[in-house]
């Protein structure tokens, strides 16, 4: 299986470009926590974000769609580019050599193939429901599981730093922009997106303060309905205005908490 | 001149990484106006921004840096990666090809040369005071000088979007970060720093609000001098606050006009 992989990717090895690739953080939400999905390649006691090569007919973002897709299951997840990583140093050490795949696949991996050039990386990050993914492993991966965004395994290249900076574009982009709605149920209370955004950013946020910006923003509505969480606690159902959401996700919202 | 430069590059086209190149949005304010540096290939009639091919040795900040000091002659410019650029169909149809590049030098460029395969670009900016910069043209191009924003002549593969993108960008930037150090002189108005505002935002701002935010985040300084700019008119001088300037670089500010 692991050398129909490898030998298939060899054979069709002139249908992907050289020295670029591209590396998806799938960051994953649910009830609280803040997940990042890694896979382990065999062998090897470090860990990736998810990512690969870009073939010569398809655009950057067409190769993210369907890497991430590869490993989730997902179609339609919003991506995001954040920032592009390349320098020399950054697959030196890795242990991902042709000594690894040969010994992996059993087939001769010649030591000046492409695959170990210096390769510059697009990173993207993705942000989901954790609970909706059905993780699919790589053949050539041993493991690919969610870690929390606190702690997180040894990390194989720069891939800590791309990790650390597509959470800081993640937070960036959460204070301007609408993007809790695939992360929330249709209707949610004003502390579950509480919740949500103090997880993601990760720190607390006054109560207040918070709500009283989120309505400013028009983006959310106020429904006419409770939901029971205790004996005497049954706050208001609010739901997105997706025409404002829609606006908000092209031009911008003022949230900066 | 052109043919040792062709053959030169030829060369050395080991040196180079494929697939993977850089671009840079050299930005330019003077007194209220803004502008872009862009040069034009020798025989067509579109233009581009700068920008060139990564060395395997560099990293692909250190490339963005090697390419604008090529062009302007600076060093220690304020850079700023903004996004990739990346779809098969970028450089077709865009007259860039072995035919164009063999009429130019005399010599045979092959057609299945790497430097006509698709391309992913990392787009960088930068913004400096144009008054300061002795353009160097390459050998390669026609002519290489500054155009207004707002008047761009016909552009060559995505670079108008390149363009467009790089300016959305320096304006979320120029709201949340303390850029504008090396474009004023060390004592400043504040009506000259508003017109610098203005100009990059490519909008009027009011007054009052804009020297209130302004004020707000500390880094200005008011002096105890006057600059006489009429009759009756001899504003206060202001200077930035170097370290809270240099703070508001690495945390940010809050500025959002």
């Amino acid at each position: 299986m692991i050398q129909e992989e490898v030998l298939d990717f060899f054979k069709n090895s002139d249908s992907y470009l050289h020295n670029v690739s591209v590396d998806n953080v799938i960051f994953g939400y649910h009830e609280k926590e803040l997940k990042v999905l890694l896979q382990q390649p065999f062998s090897l006691d470090k860990w990736t974000v998810t990512g690969g090569y870009i073939m010569k007919t398809e655009s950057i973002e067409e190769a993210a769609v369907r890497i991430a897709f590869a490993r989730t299951g997902l179609r339609d997840l919003f991506f995001e580019q954040f920032r592009s990583f390349g320098t020399p140093q950054r697959s030196v050490d890795s242990g991902f050599s042709a000594a690894h795949l040969t010994a992996l696949s059993g087939m001769e991996v010649p030591a000046n193939s492409w695959i170990f050039e210096y390769f510059v990386s697009v990173g993207f990050y993705t942000l989901t429901e954790f609970s909706k993914v059905e993780i699919r492993k790589g053949d050539l991966e041993a493991a690919c599981q969610w870690w929390p965004i606190n702690d997180l395994p040894p990390m194989m290249f720069d891939h800590k730093d791309i990790i650390a900076a597509a959470l800081k574009a993640l937070r960036l982009h959460i204070a301007h922009y609408p993007i809790g709605y695939e992360l929330l149920s249709e209707k949610f209370t004003l502390p579950e997106i509480h919740s949500l955004y103090e997880t993601i950013l990760g720190k607390s946020l006054d109560d207040r303060n918070f709500t009283k910006r989120l309505l400013a923003t028009g983006i959310i509505i106020k429904l006419n309905e409770t939901k029971k969480i205790g004996a005497h606690r049954s706050p208001f159902l609010y739901k997105f205005d997706k025409e404002k959401y829609a606006e908000g996700l092209k031009s911008g919202v003022e949230l900066a908490f």
